[in-house]
């Protein structure tokens, strides 16, 4: 039995295909065999078939790559045979015979994975050179110093590639680079160019002695040798340290492995008549249709790449080579059409002779992605929904930023004027003078000055000053940290956790290695990219906020604002999920209208309380001794409250707005600083020890796990009455007016149903204490944050309560994984570092730990009120990841800064595209 | 159809039986009517159907108290007719009419829960006299005063408790006793006994005036009219303020409602052959057998609670009444038996007639319950399974600790030395000379000086301070704070989170109130009940400590230890759960084995790093630079690591040994005061802004969740690998000796799958060189934490790698519900007083959102590894209604500090005791 089980183990993998030829115009593979072939290898092949001429070949599939990997480094048994077979029929196609005498083949040995790993892996070319070949190439080409040029870079590529010479660290010579110097400098030539026949074939010698002299080996003569070798060396290579290191930063699986792609050689460096380039089928960077490339003549691939000679724009070829240009153009618009997708080609011609030998899809930036998909749905070439899924969420988020001018950052960076890199925190580009404080920003800001404040980090106290400032820079903190969440909100501009700098707030300077800031100099940040530049760059606005915003611009002057309604069009009439955004302002609230929000689903009132005049008011609340002594402060907060509340009403014209009730533990409302609290002590007339012992009585060892929250609320009941009391003020006064109120109360940081139900009594009350004052019934909902994974997990007894959840996915992230948002950053960057982490989790929702339990809080809330409203509220929701995952759970919407709404809401239609597809 | 629908309802509410009778040697209750009847209630039955002389009268069940609550304060429509109908059956079993003129009836009406809540609800006596009777009841007892007496005392009270008189607040008087006072001193006379019979009739005269004045209602002549009235009195004393506090205290749900008790009164106060008093079965003090109790001659039932006059002991009565005491003798007797526990029982004597009026289970202190559970299996009254179940786990650990001794306590208090009073953080009793830190109390106890060291609230640092005190004394902390927590440990005795005191640690002094302490005063603290006395008290010690740890007794010597010893070998008969102690030195351990601890749950290895010589070579590695810095000073941590392993080794002897890696944040092993980091810059050569610079560095916003548990050794393998290297090293050199060794590798705080695999690989690694070098074999495991809610909710995954669980529910409680242990103190109170939270999530697992996440854990974590071993090292481990849930959960064993080790095998019996009984 045993017997027989291994035997028929052995039939089937006998039977199983891993070498796969094209050539001469039909191929065993084709492009939807990218997982097993690699990109390069089924593009190849699918070339082939559609008659295109492509040097023939053979792929070594992944699966060899795999078997390799998990047998030992051994490859499967058939595999030499299979080689062999495929190699007889390269032969027949080019009329070539691989180490034959008179007419050798030669080859090209290159790694290809699913997808593109550019420069990562080995490759060798000129495969099948030898002191024997090389005579019959050079009687086939006529032209010795050609061959003997292409014999010296092969046997330096297989030094360097397959026998591991190639220089490690930077420290180290390229072995053969150091003799060709030396030859070069003997004959006292400077250039490659400039050596004759006679020096290539003693470079070949010197090689050759080199090689043995390095790794005691003999360079192998047998073609059939080398090109195991080679094979041998581009599998080792998927294991390479560079290779581990893509793959981690753009999350390839170790598993899929790499393909082997044999083909035979063509040569660009032949004359005049032959040549190399690449080209698109449109413009990478602006998406416009248009033929677009460039080319060498007498040329290499990798002369093309170098940049030592500057490459034509690819127009002009057809004034060179009409033949072979006309035939490239008909091909990259059967490419085109064949792929329905930009392609990006390599072609090289030889001898008047056209050869593709790569085609794939282009990269391109946002703009032309939008305008690529866009066009390609105008020309019926692909459908609205392969169009949404064309373009990514983040790349919008590009159109709606203003952006330095290419061209002036290019040349001050030059200059050295780079400063330092830290995390674009807030996209877009700011230049503005240095602050270090908010009340300098405020101050500033006000006389006309354009500035950017610099801070070690941020709290709530600086909210005005950043308002204030056309961008912001921190010292400390994550994507997450309160600069980054408060600036994505505001659209600011942010860098962040932008270590390099030492700021000193008492000399008002800050030091980046040897340079010195100094306030009200001139920087430059690029929150894209996350770049602070000293020294002033010119800035060019957004086309989009022109016409939506700022209405510069009327919708029809803007081709880019013409794509991009087209696009989010579309996206609405798929999209499932509804678009919410966090605002606690009007202006906020109008700009995230205008970028399609249909209701605010986060409206923190803590950000009301700073300000002149609103944070004294706060802070006499906090200082109060006892209740009396907080409700008389307190009134003093109502108007305020209830005035942003009335405003946020009118600009949202009955869309549903969910206000939280007071969150933040009362020490952020306090000054921390000597004079700050000399002058408050000053301002309220109560002594500085009062001030510092209820600071220091504030003080928590754990603020985030503190005194916060509903716990506020629980504790001091007077200040949720007095923030519903204003709500319901507002609401009664806007919908009176005629215009309609759809007002949800948020109760923060719930952990026990207990907590909830003793602050909607509280909300109940006093809501209906207000409207039986105007005599007004105002529609209204009570629900929860579920923030706490107590929360998740007795979500079927809070939902007995709550109206509505919504997901704080921060704090979540914080309590489910045990770790301090404003902490992580000193030790999380080691975890991507060591592959522990591949997502930071506070930007994509972990959906195995948190998702988890946001999946449990659905189903368990959904049980017991089965049209439960659940929206999400923290960063995530503006995260397309994880708007994908909210789609799937099933939520009623996402809820993101006013910038992000159109990124969620291309992401939510993405999402549905997505599912229908799984489903098929 | 609606119609016979209701009709039918209607009939089976007519058919429900609310009043039940008792009487005349029958009862339609019995004892196991608790529910029903209520505790008093159902035992009256009881008793009268054993043919006891019982006063007859009947029980309105709890049932119309939840109907009266649940219907707007109605009572079923039938109760009425019952009530009369039962009454009648009263009047014929006592031969007297209610309301009768010549011989009148009188009854008692008394609450009756079912569990006891002593003096929080009404009680109406004497009820059925008015100007009528009262002339009837004269001639019946030929006894005017007495007559007189007991109307005024009856109106007093109906105006008093039914009608609403009865003073609120503490600065309000009682009207009747303003009345009273007057009168007497009108008399000039001081004692109630020294009013005549026309000053009694006088004060009736004007107690109903006043009732006039005071409420406008006319005092009811009517006895029906004053039943109805005291019924309604007494159910709506169920939500009393006092009422709804006691249930709050005591965790009784409201839903349960009250009966009431009417009853026939008995009078004890009608001359030398009357009385009334309290007896039990045995001692509640000692738990010795022997009839107990005492009572007064010609008294009522207030007259003993009053304390005026000194009630005689129990045995004095015979000489005084023998017949009655004979008849109470024989009583006694038959209701032990009957009801096979220690009963407390009240009676009265009327001219000469025993009456019993109630029997319930005996309150009693941990060594009685201990030695009646012990003495009653001995006596065949009960199984050992009952006796288990008569224990409260937590009685335990008064036989344990050393106690005040109790006159002295009782007088020195009376002198008004107690200061004040804080949390009862880890029982016993200690007297020592107050010092204010850690080294002062290290170096007077080397002097010999008994100290107790007094902190606002204690870090690691304290640690051996801690140690060198008999007691710990703290401003701040609740019951899980450092201080409670090692205190407990270390089995010291601990006051913790005692807010009145003022501590000066510059002056070295403390104030409370207006009594000020200075260092080297004596205070003594008893951490039993919270109280913090000033000056010295006498303290014995625990027998049992003598005989397990200070073998200064044998354990014949010993009666105590003999109970405990009966109980502890029962209970280990029984229970499933393993017991496993915290503990991370030598002598802890051996205390936890001689309390039959099976091996160590949770051995810290951070604690190790205190102590002089140690905290430097720590304090080095954590100001290292790099890592080759950090490696030099860990070479000098692991000898000291290696010394503390070897020691618990050799102490354990092949138990199983779970070893922690370094968990606490770094910057708990820093100095924080100026002068301290002064010395700790000198001793190690290096600058004070250096060690200020590395203390700013490492402060965090929130340390739980930040740089911390496998965190460290993930940024550090390093240190995980040193300390690895030392149990290994220790654990070879143990083993070589003959000693088998256990070792398990407990990593902490993760999250992620991938934290442990990493930290898992750094283990083996270093766990195989040093057995390599030892040519040792080792039998080892690598286990987790399970302390986060990722962790549990990814359980499955982490079973892949780690061999073993163990839940840290401390800070898997502060994470699921986001609460810092530090900082709940300041609100978690108030959650209690309002009723948000009934247990401390801290002391006792909250079984439905943490106790959630551990079944998650336990089911995903054996998914995927059957035989996974899963333990519990929190503080609950030791608190007997989680180690209860844990048995549920099937957890292989629960750890707890060495003193708890009993208390966890008695409620680990217990719980398979319980779980036998809910099968059944």
């Amino acid at each position: 039995m045993a017997m027989t089980a291994k035997a028929g183990k052995k039939t089937k993998a006998s039977k199983e295909k891993f070498v796969y030829f094209f050539g001469d115009g039909k191929a065993d593979g084709k492009s939807a065999m990218k997982n097993l072939l690699g990109g390069k290898g089924a593009n190849l092949a699918e070339m082939t078939n559609l008659g295109m001429p492509v040097p023939a070949g053979f792929t070594i599939s992944t699966d060899v790559c795999t078997y390799y990997y998990d047998n030992n480094k051994k490859y499967p048994s058939q595999l030499k045979q299979d080689v062999l077979d495929a190699l007889k029929k390269v032969e027949k196609a080019m009329g070539a015979g691989f180490g034959d005498k008179e007419n050798p083949l030669l080859v090209s040995i290159r790694s290809g994975a699913r997808v593109s790993m550019p420069g990562m892996m080995d490759t060798v070319l000129n495969l099948g050179l030898n002191d024997v070949t090389v005579k019959g190439l050079t009687e086939q080409t006529k032209n010795e110093r050609f061959v003997y040029d292409a014999y010296r870079r092969f046997v330096q590529m297989f030094g360097d590639v397959v026998l591991g010479l190639k220089p490690k660290g930077k420290d180290e010579h390229d072995p053969f680079e150091v003799i060709m110097d030396k030859v070069k400098s003997e004959k006292g030539i400077k250039l490659d160019l400039e050596l004759e026949t006679e020096d290539l074939k003693r470079l070949v010698k010197l090689y050759k002695e080199e090689i043995k002299n390095k790794t005691g080996k003999i360079f192998p003569e047998d073609p059939y040798e080398q090109l195991w070798a080679a094979i041998g060396s581009v599998f080792e290579s998927w294991n390479n340290e560079r290779a581990i290191a893509y793959r981690r930063i753009n999350k390839i699986p170790e598993i899929w492995g790499t393909a082997v792609n044999v083909q035979s050689m063509v040569f660009g460096n032949m004359g005049e008549d032959s040549g190399t380039g690449v080209a698109f089928t449109r413009d990478p960077a602006t998406g416009e249709k248009k033929f677009y490339g460039e080319y060498l003549l007498d040329a290499q691939g990798e002369d093309v790449v170098a940049g030592t000679r500057t490459p034509q724009p690819i127009i002009q070829l057809e004034k060179q080579l009409k033949k072979p240009y006309d035939q490239l153009f008909k091909i990259h618009k059967e490419l085109e059409k064949h792929y329905r997708e930009m392609q990006d080609m390599e072609f090289t011609i030889q001898k008047g002779k056209l050869w593709m030998l790569q085609t794939r899809a282009g990269k391109r930036t946002g703009l032309a992605a939008i305008k690529i998909a866009v066009d390609m749905v105008d020309e019926k070439l692909i459908s609205e929904e392969e169009a949404l899924q064309r373009i990514e969420p983040e790349q919008l988020n590009q159109l709606l930023r203003p952006i330095f001018d290419l061209d002036e950052k290019r040349n001050i960076i030059k200059t050295g004027k780079l400063l330092a890199k830290g995390l674009n925190a807030g996209p877009g580009a700011a230049c503005g003078k240095v602050v270090f404080n908010a009340v300098d920003a405020e101050e500033w800001a006000k006389r006309g000055e354009k500035v950017i404040l610099v801070r070690i980090e941020t709290s709530p106290e600086d909210i005005t000053g950043m308002n204030a400032a056309v961008g912001i820079l921190t010292a400390r903190g994550g994507m997450t940290s309160h600069a980054a969440l408060v600036a994505r909100q505001m659209g600011k501009v942010c860098v962040a956790g932008c270590g390099a700098l030492e700021i000193n707030y008492t000399t008002r300077e800050m030091k980046v290695k040897d340079a010195v800031i100094k306030e009200g100099d001139f920087i430059s940040i690029d929150g894209a990219t996350g770049e602070v530049i000293s020294g002033q760059i010119k800035t060019n606005p957004s086309e989009i906020l022109q016409v939506l915003i700022e209405k510069t611009l009327e919708p029809g002057q803007s081709e880019m604002y013409k794509l991009f309604d087209k696009i989010m069009k579309w996206a609405d009439k798929r999209r499932r999920l509804k678009i919410r955004t966090n605002a606690d302002q009007g202006d906020q609230a109008l700009t995230a209208l205008a970028f399609g929000a249909e209701g605010i689903g986060l409206c923190r009132t803590e950000h009301m309380f700073f300000g002149e005049g609103k944070i004294e008011a706060m802070r006499e609340m906090i200082l109060a001794d006892d209740e009396a002594g907080r409700k008389e402060a307190l009134t003093k907060l109502l108007p305020i409250q209830k005035k942003d509340f009335t405003e946020i009403f009118k600009v949202m014209k009955g869309h549903p707005v969910t206000i939280r009730t007071l969150d933040p533990p009362l020490h952020e409302f306090l000054p921390h600083q000597d004079e700050e609290i000399k002058k408050m002590a000053e301002f309220m007339n109560v002594s500085v020890e009062k001030i510092k012992a209820k600071i220091e009585y504030l003080k928590e060892v754990n603020p985030m796990l503190g005194l916060r929250g509903c716990r506020l609320g629980i504790l001091y009941p007077e200040i949720t009455y007095m923030q519903v009391t204003a709500i319901f003020q507002a609401a009664c006064e806007v919908q009176k007016s005629g215009i309609e109120v759809k007002p949800e109360i948020m109760i923060p940081l719930v952990g026990h149903v207990n907590e909830l139900k003793q602050q909607a009594g509280v909300v109940r009350a006093a809501a209906k204490k207000v409207m039986d004052e105007y005599s007004e019934k105002v529609k209204y909902s009570v629900g929860t944050m579920i923030e706490l994974p107590r929360a998740a997990l007795t979500a079927d007894e809070i939902a007995e309560v709550a109206e509505f959840f919504s997901f704080g996915t921060n704090d979540l992230t914080q309590t489910t994984y045990g770790l301090s948002r404003d902490d992580a950053g000193k030790f999380l960057y080691y975890y991507y570092e060591k592959d522990i982490l591949k997502d930071d989790p506070f930007q994509t929702v972990d959906q195995r730990g948190v998702g988890q339990l946001m999946e449990i809080a659905t189903k368990k809330g959904r049980g017991v009120r089965k049209d439960l409203k659940i929206g999400i509220c923290g960063e995530h929701g503006g995260e397309s990841k994880s708007v994908e995952f909210c789609d799937r759970l099933g939520l009623n919407y996402v809820s993101c800064s006013p910038f992000r709404v159109p990124i969620a809401r291309l992401a939510a239609a993405q999402a549905v595209v997505k599912s229908k597809k799984t489903k098929k």
